[in-house]
Order: C-alpha cells, then sequence, then structure tokens
C-alpha cells in the first residue's frame, strides 16, 4: 500500500497528463513595469460563429491560469530540477536578506546528513536558506507599510485582471461587430458585495494599499522563489485551496508531486501539504521545488511525528525548529492553532463531535496535560519574529471549528474566532501577512454569522473557510455538500475556499479526487465572484453561453472548467466527429432541440421582416409593444 | 445506439441492482386509520456506541423512502405485471368516478389496437380508464376545500413525520440513557424560514388546508393508483424530481424503466418523464404502471411529434387528445407551457441564448406562426376541465426561463411568471392543483428574487425549480453549479427541485448520470430542510456524526445518502474488515486523529477527574469557571 519505499529520486518523472496544454489553450505572459515581470495567463481561443447564426469572428477569452510552466510547451519541465526561481532577482534586489551558511534548523541538518535519505531525497539545486538581516521584515506586508510597491504587487495586479482591458479594446478596435461583442461579453449583472470594496481595475497602488491594511496578504516565502505571486482577499477574485499529503497509511513522494501538478493544472490558487506519514521533510522540498503555487503546512503535524505522535511531550524548541526547518525549505503559509486556548476546551465536551481539527486537537491535548496555555499562545509574538524574517504567513487556524451540523456556530468555536482576532493584531504589530481559518461544518442559515463575526473580530484579514459543509449525511459527497457553502460563504465575503474532496470522511484523496475537489471549488468561487459582482467574471460565462446556443460544441468544451469530461461526457452518445458541429445533441435529438427552434424562430421573423413585426403588434392588446418593435429589428439578420 | 428495436416485452425484467435492501435497512409500514393505509419508510439500524466511548444503544433511525416495493424483500417484483394498486380502493370509494368502456383518445386507441406494437407493449393488466363522473372534480384541492381529508392526505402527513414522535417517545420509555440519547438527536438548530408556516408535526388536517389553499399538492392521478401519495409545499419536507426519457437518438424502454426504480431507489421524490424519441406511449405506460412516485411528463411534446416536428402544425385538437391520453394513463402532473405569450417572444431576441425551454421554443414558434396566443393559453379552462376529471396537477412551464447567467431574470422571464400567477388563479377557480416551475441560470444574488416574486405572484402555490445553476463555465459539473443554487432557492421556499445530472448539456444521461444527480439534489434538499428548521431533519445529520465520532464505519456509511459509495471509498485505501472497527482511516492513520485525540483528552481527563478539573480552575486566569466545572464533569464517563 505504501510506496514510499519504492520511490527513487533519480527515475522521479513529471505526470504526463500534468504538462499537456489545455485544448486550444495558449499560455500567454502579460509583461509588467520590468522585463522579468511576466505575468501568465491562458487565452483560449473560438471557431467563429456557424453562418447561419451571424458569422462573427469570436476573440480568444483570457482565463487566470495557476498551472506555472507544466502547461507551457516552451517550458522545459523536469521534476529533478525543479521550477525556475522566477522571483530571485526581486529578492535579491531589497537587499534585506542574506543567504546562511547552512539551514538553521537542527532537524533540517540531521535529515540533510542521512546518507540513507539520498535515494529520497529532491535531486535538484538545494539553495542555501535566505533569511531577513538581523532586525528586517521581508514580509510583503512591511514593504506594504513603507508604501512599496513591490515586483509581486504588480505581478497580482496584473493577473487579476486577466488581460480585460486590452481584451476589451482590443475588440472595440475591430469596428462595430467588435463593439457589440465587447458590450455583449463585458455585460454583467450588477453584483451584492456585502460590503467589499472591489475597484474596477486592480492597480498596483491598490494591492500595496489593501496588503498594508491586512486584508489581502500575498503569501511568498523568500525560499520559494519558483512562486508565481497571487493574492487572497475579499476584495480580489475568491481563491482555492486543495489538500494533498500522505499519511502513515499512504501515497509516495512521486503521487504527492502528481497531486500538486495535477491540482494546480485544474486551477488550485495554492495547496496544503498537510503529510503525515514517512519521509516528510524530503516530500515537502520535492513539492516546493517544483510548485508554482504558494504551499501552506501545519507544522504541528511533523512536529508531532518528531515526539512519535505523543502530544504531551510536543514542546517549544521542537515546534520552533520545525518552523524554521519549513520556512527554509520555503513553506508559504502555517496553520497555526494559537487560538486554542485552555478555557475553550471544556466548552467542547457536550459537542457531537469534539474536536476534530487535528491540530486542534494536539494543542487541546498538550493543555491539558500541562494545565496552561499552549507554546503556540504563549509564544507567539516569537513565531511572528520566524514569520517575518523568511515572509511566511499565518493562517490562524479554527482548532475548534465544527465536525458536524450539531456543533456548529457554538461557543468554542467563536470564542476561538475571538481570539483569532486578537492574535491578528498581535501579527499585524510584526507587519506578518494573516489569514483566519473557518468551519467546518455549518447549516446554510448559520453560514452568515460565521463570515460577520469574523469580519467583525479579525478586522477584514481574509477568510479562509473549509467548506462549510451545509449537512452530514452525505458521505461520499461531501465536495457537494461543502461546495454549496463554499459558494455562499466566498459570496459573503470569504476570500479563499479549503477544497474538499468526495473521500472526506472515509479516505485520501487520489488524483480523480483532488480533480472532482479542485474543479467543485473552482465553480464555486467563480459563483461567489459572480454574485459580488467582481469585474469581468461573467465574461466567461457569456463567451461559454454564446458558444453553446450556437452550438460550437469545442469552444463550449474549451471555455469550461474541465474540457476533458465535457467532451467526454458528449462524446459517449454522439462521439462522430461529426456530432462536433450538429446542430443538436443526444439529449433532444434534432426536432426537439429548442436552440434551434428558437433561431427557426428568429429565421421565420426574419423572413417576413417588418411586416411580420407589425402583424405581431397589431394582434397584441398590451403595451408591451415598444418591445415588439426593438425585438422584431433584432430578429431580421444582421 | 438505438436499443429500442431489441426490445421485447415479454423478457422484461428489473434492474437487480434496484430490488436489493439498502445495507442494515428494513422496510417498515405505519399503519393509519384503516388497514389498507400504510405509509411506508426505512428504518436503518444501528451498532452500539463501542464500550470505550460510552457503550450505549443506538436507536434506528427512520428516514423517508421513496422505493416502493422495489426495496421491500417481502413484495414479489415482475415489471410485467406492474405494481399493486394501493390507491384503488380509496378512488372507488368515494363513488365519484366511473371506468370508462375503452380509451377517450384516439391516439390512444389507434396505438392499443396496433398489432405491431403487440412485442413491446406493457403486458400486465391494461385497466379501463377511470374518469370523475360527469359535473365532478376528484382533484384533491377540491375533496381539501369541501373539508374532506382523504386517505391520501393522511397518508402524507404520516409520511412527512417520518415515525419522529414514535421514535423520540420510545427512546425516551428506556430510561436516562434514552433520554439523554432523544435530546441529543432531537437537537436542532433553529432555523430560517422565511415566512413559512411549518408545524412541529404535520397531522391530516394540517394537510388538508394547506392543499385547500393551494399551498401544497398531492399529485395523484386517478389512473395511476400504484403511486405512494406525497405532497409538494413550502411547509413540509423539500422535494427533489428526477428527469429520465429517451430521446431519438437512445435508449430503450427497459433502460427508462430501469431509470425510474433507480432514481426512486435514491429519493426520487416524482419522476417526470421527457421521452421524445421513439414509441413514447408504450413507454410511458411501462413506467407508470411501474412507478410507486408521481409521474410527470410535458405533454407538448408528444404532440409535436405526432406531427413530425412541425411546431406551427400543433392544433389544440392535436394537443387535447394527447391531454387526455396522457391523463388516461395516469400521468399525475403536466407541464403546460401556457405563460408564453406574444408579447414576450420578443422580449427573447436580444438574449445570449434565446428560448432555451423546449416547451417554451415550440409554443413561441407556433405563436409567432399563427399570429395569435397559443391554444394552451386560450383554451386554459378546458384544460382544466380535463385535469380535474382525472386529478392532473398542472405544473406551469416556465418556457422562458433563463438558460444563460446573462438572462437571469430577465423581463422576459418575470413578465412570463406574473402571467403562471394569472394562470394559477383560473386553476384553482376549478380547483386543480397547480405548482410553478422556475428557473434555470441564476447567479446566487438573484436567486432570491425569484422566490419572492414567485411568492407574490403566484400566492405560494408550490415553486418547482430547475437548480437554479449559479454559473455556465462547468459543464459535465452542471449537477454541482445547480446543486448550489438548488440547495438556497430550497431554503428560500422552493417546495420541489427538478434534478440536473452530470450530463446537462452535453448528452443524455444514463443510470449513473441519474444517481450522481439524485444524491446531489437529495443532499441539497435535506440542507435546505436544515436552513429552514425543518422539525426533526437533524436527527440524521446528528446520529451519523455520532456514528462518525465512534467509528461506527459501517453506521456511517448506511445512514448516509450513498452508503455503497461511501463503503467503497473507504475500502479503497482500507479494505479489510477489520478497518470497519479500526479508531482510524487512511486520512490521518493513527498518530494524528483528531477523534481519536478528543477521546484521549477525555480519557485524561475522566482519569484525573474532579483534581483535573480544579487544576484547570486554579491554571485560569479567565471568567470561564463555569465552564471548566460544567465541561470538566462531562469529561469523566458516564
Amino acid at each position: 500500500m505504501n510506496a514510499t519505499d519504492k520511490f527513487l529520486a533519480a527515475s522521479a518523472h513529471v505526470d504526463e497528463a500534468a504538462v499537456a496544454p489545455l485544448p486550444n489553450s495558449r499560455k500567454i505572459h502579460i509583461e509588467g513595469s520590468r522585463p522579468d515581470l511576466r505575468v501568465p495567463m491562458r487565452e483560449v481561443s473560438q471557431a467563429d460563429t456557424p453562418t447561419g447564426f451571424g458569422g462573427e469572428k469570436n476573440p480568444p477569452i483570457f482565463v487566470y491560469d495557476c498551472s506555472g510552466p507544466y502547461t507551457d510547451p516552451a517550458a522545459r519541465i523536469d521534476i529533478r530540477s525543479g521550477l525556475p526561481a522566477l522571483r530571485q532577482r526581486w529578492i535579491e534586489e531589497r537587499g534585506d536578506t542574506e543567504v546562511l551558511p547552512d539551514l538553521s534548523s537542527e532537524f533540517g541538518r540531521a535529515r540533510a546528513a542521512d546518507p540513507k535519505l539520498d535515494e529520497l531525497r529532491f535531486p535538484g539545486l538545494h539553495r542555501k536558506p535566505r533569511r531577513a538581516l538581523p532586525g528586517k521584515n521581508v514580509s510583503q506586508m512591511h514593504y506594504a507599510r513603507q508604501g512599496i510597491i513591490t515586483p509581486e504587487m504588480e505581478f497580482v495586479a496584473i493577473r487579476e485582471n486577466v488581460n480585460r482591458a486590452a481584451y476589451i479594446e482590443s475588440l472595440r478596435a475591430t469596428g462595430p461587430m467588435g463593439e457589440k461583442m465587447a458590450a455583449l461579453l463585458g455585460r454583467q449583472h450588477k453584483g451584492q458585495d456585502f460590503g467589499a470594496s472591489i475597484p474596477a481595475e486592480i492597480t498596483p497602488e491598490f494591492v500595496r494599499a489593501e496588503v498594508a491594511r491586512g486584508r489581502a496578504i500575498i503569501p511568498n516565502n523568500i525560499n520559494h522563489p519558483e512562486s508565481e505571486p497571487m493574492i487572497i482577499g475579499r476584495n480580489f477574485l475568491v481563491k482555492i485551496n486543495a489538500n494533498i499529503g500522505n499519511s502513515a497509511l499512504g501515497s509516495s513522494i512521486n503521487e504527492e508531486v502528481d497531486k500538486m501538478t495535477w491540482a494546480t493544472r485544474w486551477g488550485g490558487d495554492t495547496v496544503m501539504d498537510l503529510s503525515t506519514g514517512k519521509n516528510i521533510h524530503e516530500t515537502r522540498e520535492w513539492i516546493i521545488r517544483n510548485s508554482p503555487v504558494p504551499i501552506g503546512t501545519v507544522p504541528i503535524y511533523q512536529a508531532l511525528e518528531k515526539v512519535d505522535g505523543k502530544a504531551e511531550e510536543l514542546t517549544w524548541e521542537i515546534f520552533r525548529d520545525t518552523l524554521v526547518e519549513q520556512a527554509e525549505q520555503g513553506v508559504d503559509y502555517f496553520t497555526i492553532h494559537a487560538g486554542v486556548l485552555l478555557r475553550y476546551i471544556p466548552m467542547t465536551a457536550n459537542r457531537m463531535t469534539g474536536i476534530v481539527s487535528r491540530g486542534g486537537s494536539i494543542m487541546a491535548k498538550w493543555c491539558l496535560a500541562h494545565h496552561k496555555e499552549s507554546f503556540l499562545y504563549t509564544n507567539f509574538e516569537e513565531i511572528c519574529e520566524i514569520m517575518k524574517a523568511y515572509d511566511v504567513a499565518f493562517s490562524l487556524g479554527d482548532g475548534l471549528r465544527p465536525g458536524s451540523i450539531y456543533d456548529a456556530n457554538d461557543a468554542a468555536q467563536l470564542g476561538e474566532l475571538e481570539t483569532l482576532g486578537e492574535l491578528t493584531d498581535i501579527a499585524w504589530k510584526h507587519d506578518v501577512q494573516t489569514i483566519i481559518e473557518g468551519p467546518g461544518h455549518v447549516p446554510m442559515h448559520l453560514i452568515k454569522e460565521n463570515m460577520d463575526l469574523q469580519l467583525k473580530h479579525c478586522k477584514e484579514a481574509p477568510f479562509y473557510t473549509l467548506g462549510p459543509l451545509t449537512t452530514d449525511i452525505a458521505p461520499g459527497y461531501d465536495h457537494i455538500t461543502s461546495g454549496i457553502g463554499a459558494a455562499m460563504i466566498g459570496w459573503y465575503g470569504t476570500a479563499m475556499l479549503c477544497y474538499v474532496t468526495p473521500k472526506e470522511h472515509l479516505g485520501l484523496p487520489d488524483k480523480n479526487d483532488v480533480k472532482e475537489g479542485i474543479i467543485t471549488y473552482k465553480l464555486a468561487a467563480h459563483a461567489a465572484d459572480l454574485a459580488k459582482g467582481h469585474p469581468g467574471a461573467q465574461i466567461r460565462d457569456n463567451a461559454l453561453s454564446k458558444a453553446r446556443y450556437e452550438f460550437r460544441w469545442d469552444d463550449q468544451f474549451n471555455l469550461g472548467l474541465d474540457p476533458d469530461k465535457a467532451k467526454s461526457f458528449h462524446d459517449e452518445t454522439l462521439p462522430k466527429e461529426s456530432a462536433k458541429v450538429a446542430h443538436f445533441c443526444s439529449m433532444c435529438g434534432p426536432h426537439f432541440c429548442s436552440m434551434k427552434i428558437t433561431q427557426d424562430v428568429r429565421d421565420f421573423a426574419a423572413k417576413q421582416g417588418i411586416a411580420e413585426a407589425e402583424a405581431l403588434e397589431k394582434g397584441m392588446q398590451t403595451k408591451a409593444v415598444e418591445f415588439v418593435k426593438s425585438g422584431a429589428e433584432i430578429y431580421r439578420k444582421v
């Protein structure tokens, strides 16, 4: 079951499925203010509209792209070498860091020196660890508060706009048809944003201001220069996180790297490595060196491994060494369950499912065993010192999140949330970037209370929620029970949604589960963007629906979140290539296709022309004449 | 591709997968006021709590059961004979119907007389059609308005309570442990019901009153006496519908019967047969004779088939004959797109996706071709006369529902909704039961407007929505894009959710897709029940979460909506039988299991007892002393 033993670094290879370009897609880069600032996007080209539907040229659509160089045919991919260090120069230029002669953590040094690990070890360049110079703070928040717009901030500003302005502009430049298309594709419902402040266009200065006030973070450890900057905040596109990681019972290093590349291919904005099994230090090195997205971890898991699973034997020293070990590998954010206070623990005694957060239960056990507040809480300022020396962001863990509908929004959960708000203040005092983790299992009508209290206690620090799951009764479908809650809380203001896979509560997700979880959360995040009225969010829906209406089957597949599945579903009943241009599908057949009939209606009206429109008018006893006039005109062919 | 030609009635057989009882489940019947009124439910038995967790006996859980006799090992199932006519006597007793000597519809008679159809034809008893005596109205609404509580009303009252009172009572009778269990399992969050009026217990009189005022319907054609009564209304459990049906391009009669039994097994409350392919009259007969749930259709589909797909050649006479044909087969509700008025059609011209409802587009085409209002609208009162002679319910179709986010909540859609409200008044004047169909594609923030306008225009006639889909960009995952909207609109007050399968927009659903759609909608409906605060809805969540916490793996699977998938997911990584009693799973392994650690915390505290609690108290600088006291007491074993 555990393939780790068979894994050999020398023969590790990239998942072929993760490097194929997506259909009709092209990786483009938009250059910023300097030539080494190149923001990746995916351009999806479209076929022309069939003559019978108007015959116009359809513009390419640009979509946000998390997949890094993997989907770029121009890139040379070798997971044994890792990705290029695209942020290296930006970090160096700031002149506030130093390269250390050796790893600072004892554990890291011991692993590095162990020859038994050689055949597992990431074989590429092991850069020496980088750390802030004494007295320096290298967090993006610190720069933002100094008024500095970093290349990272400019990068995310360009990225968030998804080439929208250039796109609309280029359409308009093509004349009246382009104007019409720009108006059509660009039209969007006014959103309901619950007090967010989303500008029409994201500027680097807006990014800086949001990071400075703590309303957004750019998780970018200086030891993970391979990552493409991204931003998490309620005034930006809703992001999603994918959890991967082995356990004592399964999975190998290569499988975890595969899950990471697979997760980013389908839209994972960040990836958390939650490994609790064997060789998690080495597994993490492989993942980080090959990851184009920020990597998060829960350091207490590895710390617990170091004391053979005996929570009460954990010490601040072991934990501190783990933080430094991981910070020097390049972990971009740490989940720290510092809000599990002694006084909250008894509040969980009457719960249906007690403490379901692994980190939360570890800390609760420690607290009870030692009769004192956890070393995470008592050493929180020292943790901040470590975070700012590498720019690791806090993800303040909700160790007391509810694990069942029964336990939702109880005193333990909401008490901890208040403490997380206090810890946010401390982190911000140190200019350390901070997000706040949220539930869990919550029925729909109690979701908004979570968001409202989080905004209040944590002063708009980004909320990062697991689901929430809106019912407990569907094991095997918890990506959906939670996708419902995720879409809703994303709408209400959550900045990042932590995915849940179909295997939740049942087993460790495999690659298929990772994809199912990712796509579910991607669509939930997008539904939230639409509901918030995020500028330009509707372009992709509009383009896809236009393709659908015009029976451009391939475009419909390719503009979707999962072209492969859409195409295979279509082809199950109509596999022939000719069916891709057919003006009907297997659902209704040619007679019953409403889209075809609608077109017939338009054609009919066009043939009759104005006479028809006038006849229609005469036939009507209502005040709707003006609609007929405008409508009938459009029914005539352009 | 089309297996119809090979189908032979003589060898038709039930889907074996549909008749196996669900694991640890038993079909029970609760008897009402008369011995032939036996309401089915499924009882799911549970294992005892393991000794380490308290050792208590866990009561069986009762769940609503749509599967009819199929999951009853005592029933003899032969789809060539059909199901027993359980409502026959109730219908006869009312003495307001007559058995006709022959079918009233020309088409029905022609099909019956065609020997070429013999080998396809349902071989069981062809009952003569039953119709109201001249001048009589046999709708449940009519009886309700006369103050009559029918056996059907009593049946649904018992069904809606899901044996809750007896269950809680029986628990309490077992003493203090039972009291504790009743309190634990029965505890529920107060809901937010947006003005619904859900009583703590459903009485037959409440059912009558709701049906009388049109706020609920019991779709029960007198020619479908095989069906088990169920109710659709905002003050009852949220229901779901599954669409099945062949198309010109695929599926056989047996496949459609299989989809129906499969759909009801997993929780389809009603099934719509949307066949548009070959032999749809015979297919429908097979489905109805074997269906334990109400069957809905869209009669215009078959009418269109009768004029070879030429919408403009449709006539009132052909349509009328189709209504009678289907009413005498036993269809329980008809989708009628009578709200597609001439004046709304031009409003769709500027849409992204025009008219996407098949029925809507057929009627639009007819209206334009004839320059007049549709025969559905102009003959609406005569349609009411047919409906009340058989007790067929209206499902007033939203022919102008939006087919894309772009088109959501536009003038065409909302105009039609207003007309559906006017038609509701007419239907109610005839005491004809009526529900209203709703969208479609709607972004989250515009969903509530749909519900609010529907409640207003249609005076709380039950709303029956397709999703809505909250984004267009995920073909292949539209069960999820729409499950999000379905859960939300169910919470807001929608009475029945029409499922969407993963194949939506791409192809005809197969059996797997049907199940995926059903489970998704079942969980969405349940999430809505929880959010509305439907009495007792949380019992199943509570029981499942208790099982989860106590590592009763089999109970966790069996209390879920899909025990088979849950078990197979679990077994992918831990297939051994011993893993079903293991106190950990493959996700975290034994060291990292938070539930195990929580129990360790409880055990630890228990061992230390009061001394520990006092020590804890002394160690605290906070005001939380009272929590510790109560908490620490609970930490000790009972």
